[in-house]
């Protein structure tokens, strides 16, 4: 990481513009990259602010713009290492700017970057979305689980197109972005069937397709809010077709394959007060097998696991290197 | 039922002693079995009690008393319908004082009958623990769901014997008996690993067996508390043995196979205060196939599906009466 010539300050400001994506705790990958945009833009005006101490007279502001760039791709990547389109748009802000040498320059360039990235993932959405009403059956019942913006969307399109259908989730404990769910879709005209994360069984077995968002695609499997593996598990007992809804942004490349295994949470979040000898864990992410899968549904179509080399191989080339693992 | 004869408030007195039974959530069947021991002690002396009416007087108090153990009986039944010891224990007390023309007859066969059936549930704990005690291998984590007495008085009973392992435990949410069970293992010197539900899948592959109670045993498979059946799904997948511990008292008739059904508690208990067209469900039971257990562990050894057939024969045999369905 090249930012070993940024201030204390702005370095604390920058992780302090990092810390609300941290602690989103309820949002999908989708949603919180669109939050990340925000953080860019911020940083972006990071010199201007005057209570921050201005670069050593021998560093230009154009080198300093750049290590702040640089600085909060890692942090964003740092708090939310499962997300996946937060190391891609990390990656494409600093490939954009990486030949400009002034500040005017990668202002602009970064920030086309920006909106490119933000058109890309809402037209990814829109045509996932048209996939997706394919699969939902009239007149039945549609599990989905945790929270995915790309999956709400699809739902609430398919809603506004006059399909009627109910959808089931749980709470998806501890941070119950099952709730967030049910209450986005009933707001959006769906009725919701809800109920806690080990009912599933007795709800499962009557829906006709299940939804699940997507946090990263590994060569490994589909990385996702824990809870996903036990859907996929129930979804193959009960022969009832599971669908992952996620644009391509979301592959990552082989070296950042387990970073999600980072990312655990609290054990009080779990259990405030546990007693002396219960040791509490607050793990975050399940990782899918492909084979568990019916089918990973992108912009580029429904894919199976015998589509997916291709997008691996690209993801593994042109990381930029200021986000290249050490 | 031959209760009509009781006044409206002998009814409420027993409806009364019933309702702690009805609202026990975090205790399993063998547990909730002992509580239901005391009912019957105090409904023996209702007719005791000054503040009640006395019988009208072409009644004996002998048939009086058998009406209101009979009422006892029932009364336990509705609140527990899954719970199978209650109606084993309701069907040999009403046996046992079937004959008897007086009330003190009635009461030294009834509370012999009661201390018959403790004792016999200790003995069946006992031997259950010591066959458990084998499938415990030393160092490992074992897993245990819900709150079963019969799962803690194996564990704690093979810690006390020296043998040193771990317990692996998940909330059981809405009502969390998985805390009490972690709570109660850590107090007898065993250290719990705990964590939410859905996290099933990231702690589950670790352990070399899983332990499950049991609230009744039927010809369509185990009935315990929801959350059974993903665990059941998840270990096969995983590999991990597992076993349902459980007293042969647990066996019941056909015609009472999905009372647990009807055992539905208020969704407000999952999620208080969920918006307009969200349906909240709180169904408290999972049915789990035979297939899907290693073994049922019994006073009588770790019996396999083929074994069960004369469980069922026998328990549909001597139903008393007043405890048929009608």
């Amino acid at each position: 990481m090249q930012s070993g010539g940024l201030s204390s300050s702005i370095k604390a400001k920058i992780t302090e513009l990092a810390a609300p994506i941290k602690d989103d705790l309820l949002s999908g990958a989708a949603e919180i990259a669109l939050r990340a945009i925000t953080v860019y833009q911020t940083a972006l005006k990071i010199q201007e602010d005057a209570s921050l101490p201005l670069s050593a007279s021998e560093r230009t502001d154009a080198v300093l713009l750049k290590e702040i760039l640089a600085q909060t791709a890692s942090a964003l990547i740092d708090v939310q290492p499962a997300m996946a389109p937060l190391t891609a748009m990390g990656n494409i802000v600093l490939q954009a700017i990486d030949l400009e040498q002034s500040k005017e320059g990668i202002i602009e360039k970064a920030n086309q970057a920006l909106t490119r990235f933000e058109s890309t993932l809402c037209a990814s959405a829109a045509t996932i979305a048209d996939i997706a009403y394919d699969l939902i059956d009239p007149g039945e019942l549609i599990f989905a689980y945790s929270f995915s913006s790309t999956v709400v969307s699809c739902l609430l399109n398919a809603r506004a197109r006059g399909r009627y259908f109910r959808v089931v989730c749980t709470e998806a404990r501890p941070s119950m972005e099952g709730r967030k769910l049910a209450s986005r879709l009933t707001s959006g005209g769906i009725e919701v069937i809800h109920t806690f994360d080990s009912a599933l069984g007795l709800v499962l077995g009557n829906c006709s397709a299940a939804f699940m968002g997507v946090d990263c695609i590994t060569r490994a499997g589909v990385v996702n809010k824990v809870g996903s593996w036990m859907l996929a598990v129930a979804c193959r007992e009960l022969k009832v077709p599971l669908y992952a809804l996620s644009g391509t942004e979301k592959f990552i490349s082989d070296d950042r394959m387990f970073d999600f295994e980072k990312h655990e949470r609290p054990g009080s979040e779990v259990w405030e007060g546990a007693p002396k000898g219960v040791a509490v864990l607050n793990h975050q992410f399940d990782l899918v097998p492909f084979e568990l899968l019916t089918g990973l549904v992108t912009e580029n179509g429904i894919l199976k696991e015998k589509d997916l080399e291709p997008y691996f191989s690209d993801s593994n080339a042109g990381v930029h290197q200021a986000l290249k693992l050490s």
